[in-house]
């Protein structure tokens, strides 16, 4: 693709006018391919999201996350149609693990994709968040973006799992729903520390499964001791997605929080934070590219990586060595 | 603590000899200590480290990933008595996502730590993996390596959950085992691509429940298409941990990946891989930490970060500006 060749910080030089007219338009297709852009090349598209900064700023981002079966495809997909129905244009991506030999989730990817029911006006995309440079709530951010100067009203960022990495991914959205369902023994037990603190709103689905009373108890007990510097009491709904109950009541709740967000200072202080976050992303992932791009860096890395195996040399004097030679020393004084 | 005010890099001064004797001796209370200070001050515990290289290189890590209730504490638990019956010193870790409020993982924590039935002489810690400078692959090779200094013949790294995080956790051992378990449907499927592809051994547990049979046939059509640059056939097992089915079985087959890694060349390949990452994490947190701890980092962060929620700004020129003035122009420039 020539838009891969493009440097980051090329402003306007070279950049497709058309892939760019497309986004504004709310083209889907333009859409799709600036997010494989994101996935692909993240330095060469910045030079296209700085362009789109100044047509963002209006969607409303959702994160979805919860533990693989509890039903977020469900959920997404009539939260979506609800949406919908508003008048609203809805994009979700499906945020997948990467797979550290092959660096796809084709085949969640398709599994998850074919199973949607949502109507061909909503955008749906699944993005594999491979490698350590761009970062996982980096590229989210920046699909998000891409999606606001789209005209989308509402982005769903849907991950696959459960973790720390979908703590981050969902982080870079406005609101958090946290999906649990009765049945899965200590599993809210194991969630409770990382992921509990997250939600502004939990939906516990399939709800019309036995334990749902006992898990709710559960999250109402916990939700007491909740201890949110924005002071926001996290609301509980009940669903059967599949059956689209407790949908409406869901929505509401997304409401509830989205108005409180609005009248409150905590907006702003949720959208500093966010940028915060992303700016610290962008920064590292340049300071790595450069490191990274610098003359022999794989070599050296190669070679002391070797060192270090053969226990002639310690892991933190290899660093060092690493991190002087390729930041320190300006290339030009080594030839 | 006196140890975190120790700073990277100073290497034999003002070290706790005491600690490094004790560390070294395979004494419970140091090593945990230690693992306390690499949890706290992962650039204090370097000093500490640094010491402690040339009496590593023995420990075999054994990383124990799977969905959340696929019994991961069970099995860790009953391969830990076996190894013990064999003579080992076993170290256990458990890997938590972080809170991202509150920094822990500590009711997850006391309850996983509670459940445990192997003996005394078995060190189990559990690890919260919190914060971005120091990393998730980074805190557990260092506390692999603490273990290692320490004179467990083995070190058996549990995840929490599943997902890439755990990935990047269990990639740091030398050998990974995946716990499926029937009746979680889809699952396998969602699984597939981020975690399948890392599984030396693969767990059937709670194979008294219906669908094994099924489980394991998709497994092995899976495996079978399975695609690894070193050859290795991943051994499938079925277990029932929680009545110590299967577990001499999975022990046998950790036996022969292991025999496999020693008898190809892949065993170095695998060491000097582990290394590279860990290379890259290492030079990541103090190139990140250098940037932070530059002179009103944080205040430039903040003020950019508002700069930009205000839409004054777009967070791609905010980083170009963060990152010049951080990194290009030496502090001294500025004043």
């Amino acid at each position: 693709l020539a838009e891969n060749r493009i440097l980051a910080g090329s402003k306007s030089t070279g950049l497709n006018q058309e892939l760019l007219r497309g986004v504004v338009g709310g083209e889907f297709r333009a859409v799709a391919r600036l997010i494989t852009l994101v996935e692909n090349d993240p330095a060469a598209a910045i030079a296209y999201l700085r362009e789109l900064f100044p047509h963002t700023g209006r969607c409303f981002a959702i994160g979805v996350t919860g533990a693989p079966g509890a039903g977020k495809s469900t959920l997404v997909d009539a939260l979506a149609s609800s949406f919908r129905s508003q008048g609203g244009k809805v994009g979700i991506v499906a945020v997948d693990p990467t797979s550290p030999f092959s660096g796809g989730a084709i085949l969640g990817d398709r599994i998850r994709m074919q199973s949607r029911t949502t109507d061909s006006g909503t955008f749906i995309r699944s993005m594999a968040t491979r490698g350590h440079l761009g970062g996982l709530s980096r590229a989210t951010a920046d699909v998000i973006q891409v999606l606001d100067a789209a005209g989308f009203d509402v982005a769903i960022i849907e991950t696959v799992g459960v973790g720390q990495d979908e703590v981050e991914i969902v982080r870079t959205a406005h609101a958090t729903i946290v999906l649990l369902v009765p049945g899965m023994g200590d599993d809210i037990q194991t969630m409770k520390a990382g992921i509990m603190e997250i939600g502004d709103v939990f939906v516990i689905n399939k709800s019309d499964r036995p334990g749902a009373e006992r898990i709710e108890a559960e999250l109402d007990a916990l939700l007491s001791m909740s201890n949110r510097p924005d002071n926001w009491t996290p609301l509980v709904v009940r669903t059967v997605a599949s059956e689209g109950l407790g949908v409406p009541e869901c929505m509401n709740a997304i409401r509830a929080y989205r108005g409180f967000l609005e009248s409150s200072c905590f907006q702003a202080n949720r959208v500093l934070q966010i940028q915060k976050e992303r700016l610290l992303e962008l920064v590292k992932s340049r300071v790595m590219g450069d490191l990274a791009s610098a003359p022999e860096f794989g070599t050296r890395l190669e070679d002391l990586a070797r060192l270090v195996a053969e226990r002639k040399l310690d892991p933190f004097s290899a660093a060092d060595l690493l991190t002087e030679r390729s930041c320190r020393i300006p290339p030009s004084r080594e030839g």
